[in-house]
């Protein structure tokens, strides 16, 4: 079986008409996909499904990027890509002429993760396992097969990797047991976007409670006093015992964010994340020791596995926000898996963003069967809206994911709202 | 006068045919750009030239991006544009939906560094004067605003800054009348390429030393037997007493390089250039302090300021390779030399890509006179081939940069070379 098409989409839904999803730094995103489509000559309607999360302008720039990678998979074997996706890791981003505009950052890897996302989702529908179970059921060889650990054995070694995941592997059957039973622990993102009046927030913040929600993000960084209000509205609803995050989505400096924790420290968040740039590693080093005891989370923004390597030997982060599509994809974040569980830092992975929360999941569950072993301190973001845009929407309950269960990665996208949201001709953005 | 028009061209060197520029990771590049001509409706002919530096395919994915960003400067008022640069960059920098695509690195950031110099041309331009002395006329204060101070403050505040200058600034005019008389010292690449057999490197470094050359470079890293027949050649062609220096083009992991560098320590290296991913800042760290003496050079892709504050703090390099192009344009060139000589660090530019050479002369006259004040330990990098296409080449005497007189940055290519090796419509691409 061939791959016959790589079919490329640009797909936009108007948010910031609701401001849904804004914060100090997006202060108006349209969440947007650069969104492919593997076809192949089986004949058996089997597509792959991939994307990239983008906020509006700029997505067809990743298009564009998208375009330039996809002639390394039209045209070569299925079987043989799917087989060995670490091969298929390395050549796309090791191309000696688009090396040049990343190396593995930016617009060329986000374009990586829409392809190689692509090709899991075909894989595990291929195998007829959601995403999770087809990495769970990899022995500790196939697994490391697929990392492409250049640049990161002064950390961790293929031998170190391979014997962390046979450590894990007898007893992978008895946490699959547990969590397809109790589910994965989240937290919602949906009570504080920075462009909410109080009172939607504070109402937010009730429903949620009432729904079986414990865990709470704010948005913080724009503007001290309304920070103050608003995080005492927060946690007045939800009382001393439920936690609380904070998000400064990169706007401060580095003192700055020191200053700024001192003010919001009162309010006991249990994180403060994205506090400022996200190539700041020894700025965050710095944060940690000084805003401690609340933990420093980023990740959404961290560019690849060299980065979160040093995130991680500087004690930058104690909270690993992994991204499903800022990351080259699944090859990548299963390094940054490992990473994590050899410098003991826990991985919540970044939700905020259309599609996100559905591919994520499955790294988490996986991460918790094969990787960590451990639910302490893990919890996935959730952000309730655009999920009716899917074929397999996250299922939420009592503050937990459900476990997927349909074939591949959840990534696709209803052939209509595909349609509807294409930008700029699709329904939604005529006129 | 208002800009009323950005063209852009995609404008590819088929270098790959005879393996100049190549070495250990980019081993068939096309060197190219993506060019941007900024036009007005001032009547007088005066137009900005401003490009960043690619190596062949993705070009077109630049170019995009500069599409994306271009309507921030296309109907603007060019003198509004040019008197506060500053604004423009945090603009372009801070464009709400863009920035999830960087932000500040990759494709993005790439793009911002073509329209940035293009605008930085044209103010040269109309000031009638060469880019670095429009630069070291301006006060302490002009080049502080011109400035994003954003995540830097921690290691450089604008007060701190402005000190700097003026410290140097009564002095200025001494230097500038030295580097004019004398010129600016510089090292050559062009006699080590990977790709070249070895007879031609021996014969590419005695045509050097007859030339003036005393600042070899040479490519190392696909094969240490190789490395060192070839480092034994150039050493003894120039002898014990001129300097060598070396470039591994992030070919090696960190353990890697320590135990290559062991190797080549005997040829006396000057420098080590990029040994190690261009995102291990702490990597690098331990390079340095494993094969000292030999220094640790890094910079061409070294994506932002926030990255080399860190090198900085960090100790991570000896020598800062500025690039004209992979920072976002002139102003954020300006934020990195005053880092370098916070941190006491030498500025020698990255220079090896068409154009490149062009560029980075301006900035380090400019960081002679007005902010390092010293010669010691600094030198441009030179590569001989495809200056016939520029309007104003530089001018190389006795191994050393001659100052550039000519009104601007020296960006501007030959219509003609435009138009012959446009992508993929131009003569040199066709059939």
């Amino acid at each position: 079986m061939t791959i016959i098409a790589a079919e490329v989409h640009d797909v936009r839904f108007p948010t910031s008409r609701s401001l849904d999803g804004s914060d100090a730094m997006n202060v108006d995103p349209d969440y947007s996909a650069a969104y492919v489509i593997l076809r192949t000559d089986a004949g058996d309607g089997l597509e792959g499904h991939g994307f990239t999360f983008t906020t509006g302008r700029g997505t067809e720039v990743v298009v564009a990027a998208i375009e330039a990678l996809k002639g390394r998979i039209v045209g070569r074997s299925e079987g043989e890509l799917c087989a060995d996706t670490g091969a298929l890791w390395r050549e796309l981003v090791g191309d000696s002429q688009l090396r040049w505009i990343g190396p593995e950052k930016g617009v060329i890897h986000l374009a990586t993760a829409a392809l190689v996302n692509a090709v899991w989702d075909l894989a595990a529908k291929r195998a007829g396992k959601p995403l999770w179970k087809l990495l769970a059921d990899m022995t500790p060889d196939e697994l490391v097969a697929a990392i492409d650990f250049r640049y990161i054995t002064d950390a961790l070694s293929p031998n170190h990797a391979r014997d962390m995941l046979a450590d894990r592997a007898v007893t992978r059957a008895g946490r699959e047991a547990i969590v397809v039973h109790d589910g994965y622990p989240a937290y919602t993102t949906s009570v504080g976007w920075l462009g909410y009046p109080d009172d939607k927030i504070q109402r937010l913040t009730e429903e949620a409670l009432a729904a079986g929600w414990t865990r709470f993000k704010m948005k913080v960084g724009a503007d001290l006093d309304d920070d103050i209000r608003r995080a005492g509205i927060v946690r007045a609803a939800i009382g001393p015992d439920q936690l609380l995050m904070m998000d400064a989505n990169q706007r401060w400096d580095v003192d700055e964010a020191i200053d700024w924790m001192a003010a919001l420290a009162r309010f006991e968040p249990y994180w403060i994340e994205e506090p400022t740039s996200p190539d700041d590693i020894l700025g965050h080093a710095r944060i940690a020791r000084e805003v401690a005891p609340i933990r420093v989370a980023t990740g959404e923004h961290v560019h690849n596995r060299v980065m979160f390597k040093q995130f991680l030997q500087a004690d930058g982060l104690s909270v690993c926000q992994v991204d499903a599509c800022r990351l080259g994809g699944v090859n990548e974040v299963l390094a940054v898996l490992l990473l994590a569980a050899r410098f003991g830092v826990p991985v919540c992975p970044h939700a905020g963003g259309v599609g996100l929360c559905e591919l994520v999941q499955h790294l988490s569950v996986f991460d918790f069967i094969a990787v960590s072993g451990q639910l302490e301190g893990r919890m996935i973001e959730y952000v309730d809206h655009l999920h009716e845009h899917f074929v397999d929407p996250v299922e939420i309950r009592d503050g937990r994911y459900r476990v997927p269960m349909r074939p591949g990665y959840s990534a696709e996208m209803r052939r209509e709202s595909l349609e509807r949201f294409a930008f700029p001709a699709g329904e939604a953005w005529r006129g």
